[in-house]
């Protein structure tokens, strides 16, 4: 199989180094879901990304809840739990559930379940659950339901991957087979315009990626970075939610710049760049911008104009309004 | 949360419909793991989307095997395991594992981690794990491992979501706020290029997603037609090795096209195109070849060409080669 030469960059004794350890965990991408569960005077929830399927008949799932939740009380007391998994236009939800807030149901919409445990509206998909076994699992316990009742609905999952909220696409080896009218491997001269947009994506996220890589700017230090550009400083909270970053992450990497100097603490609690973080900033700008000038050294101006022109009609859509569905 | 609704498309029991409910739980989107064991006479290695973290500290991870599982014994009798999580460029990996190959080992490059499990090369992340604990779950046993050992490399991960090998990116909000040279919020004058680029692709992804659930065709099913266009048969394996699709979804979609009389089974296990199928393969692909048609209808013939050049040169780089790596 020829897959890519990787190094190892971090690892060992997970007990020596719990951040690295949690950075090789983020590894594994995941979905997004709240769980959540009737409470005895109010609904909990919580957002989760330890969720997995584990059988079929009978019906179970798991998920583990940290010793340290707020709600781990409310979980352990009811027999409960409903599962809802977020789609790809749900951060807020994520990020509301995540938080510490203690309105976090005034915060969405939702309904109640067959088993009285909270349904957030439009999720992707729910699992209504009886809690079929808990099991202690060191600093969290894993909690396994049956589902009584489940629902699926069409559309995109929100996706979590090494620290920050993403989405999920076809793979780009697929996606060509599927999409390309005559279904061979064909050159790049065979590939209608639509396809050679996704092909020009992924290859600049992947280009995009190395040259972080290589620069060394961790994934989510650069989006640190690029979070910090307001005057006002922000707390850790607020830059996670903008950046769709992990809280903790975002913590680790703004520990990692107080310690460089790149990033001054106000209040106790909020964070600007230094004038040396800002200049880390412009470089990094720079350095990902000079990738855009260099791979576009070689084409006309004028052309670059017009395919300019051209994304730009296609982003703002065909003015004769949306087609008609004929089959 | 101005999110999109939803309609369910399926739920209720799920002991009345598995099937459906196995699609509701790939609405979970995973990464994808080879987790391996040393066996007693020679090494044992599945394919897992059922891995999750547990707790940091201790260090636990956990994941979930068949008792129909060939590898169930081999792991129930190990006191070790090691799981490997893949990157985007080894979905050869994870469908060599998925298999019933007995030589599966002899299809990659490995080597033994300190427990003696086999470690998959070039993996974006190892943990070599000690069994902590088994519990059973329903017609899966999940298996608790205490992480001795751990490394995290560079990379992208390979992606498993709604039936299909995918990858992650960036959510396309954030990747906006972070590429763009301003960091606020632009109208579409103020796009560099390759940021129109990535937009672009969102929107077509997003827009084909819509277009293909209007037209019922299912995910899965309508890269099974396109799968399916070779005059030689193929079996339900190649299949799902050919468009990266789950096997068990597969035989799901098989079987459907199976009772409608869009295939044909020969040789009682390799499938082929009928004539009523072959219609509804042209339908699907005239579908999606109109999206772009109407996409670009407003759009001049002669900057069309100009774009398309533009693309194909980005896509095959600039020629004065790789840029040097100034910071």
């Amino acid at each position: 199989m020829a897959d890519k030469t990787r190094l190892i960059v971090e690892g060992g004794d997970p007990a020596a180094d719990p951040k690295a350890f949690r950075r090789a965990l983020g590894s594994f991408p995941t979905g997004v879901s709240i769980i959540t569960t009737p409470g005895l005077d109010a609904p909990a929830g919580v957002t989760a990304n330890s969720f997995a399927s584990v059988s079929l008949d009978p019906p179970l799932v798991l998920w583990s809840i940290a010793h340290t939740s707020r709600s781990h009380a409310a979980f352990r007391q009811s027999a409960h739990f409903a599962i809802n998994i977020l789609a790809d236009d749900q951060v807020g939800v994520s990020q509301a559930f995540a938080s510490a807030s203690y309105d976090k149901f005034s915060l969405v919409d939702w309904h109640r379940g067959g088993t009285g445990s909270p349904l957030i509206d439009n999720a992707l998909a729910y699992f209504d659950c009886v809690c079929e076994a808990r099991h202690e699992g060191g600093d969290h316990t894993i909690m396994i339901g049956r589902v009584i009742e489940f629902g699926r609905s069409e559309g995109s999952p929100l996706a979590f991957s090494q620290g920050r909220y993403g989405i999920t696409l076809d793979h780009p080896e697929v996606a060509a087979k599927a999409r390309d009218r005559k279904f061979e491997e064909p050159g790049l001269d065979e590939l209608p315009f639509l396809s050679l947009i996704a092909k020009a994506h992924y290859k600049e996220d992947a280009d995009l990626e190395e040259r972080r890589s290589a620069a060394r700017y961790t994934q989510v230090g650069s989006k640190v970075l690029a979070g910090l550009y307001q005057s006002a400083p922000l707390t850790a909270d607020e830059l996670a939610r903008r950046m769709y970053l992990d809280r903790r992450e975002v913590d680790d990497s703004l520990n990692e710049f107080l310690a460089d100097g790149h990033v001054a603490i106000f209040d106790g609690h909020r964070f600007a760049l230094t004038e040396s973080g800002k200049q880390r900033r412009r470089q990094m700008i720079e350095y990902l911008s000079r990738y855009q000038d260099e791979q576009l050294a070689d084409i006309n101006p004028a052309d670059l104009i017009v395919a300019t022109r051209v994304l730009k009609a296609f982003l703002t859509g065909p003015h004769q309004g949306k087609p008609d569905l004929h089959i």
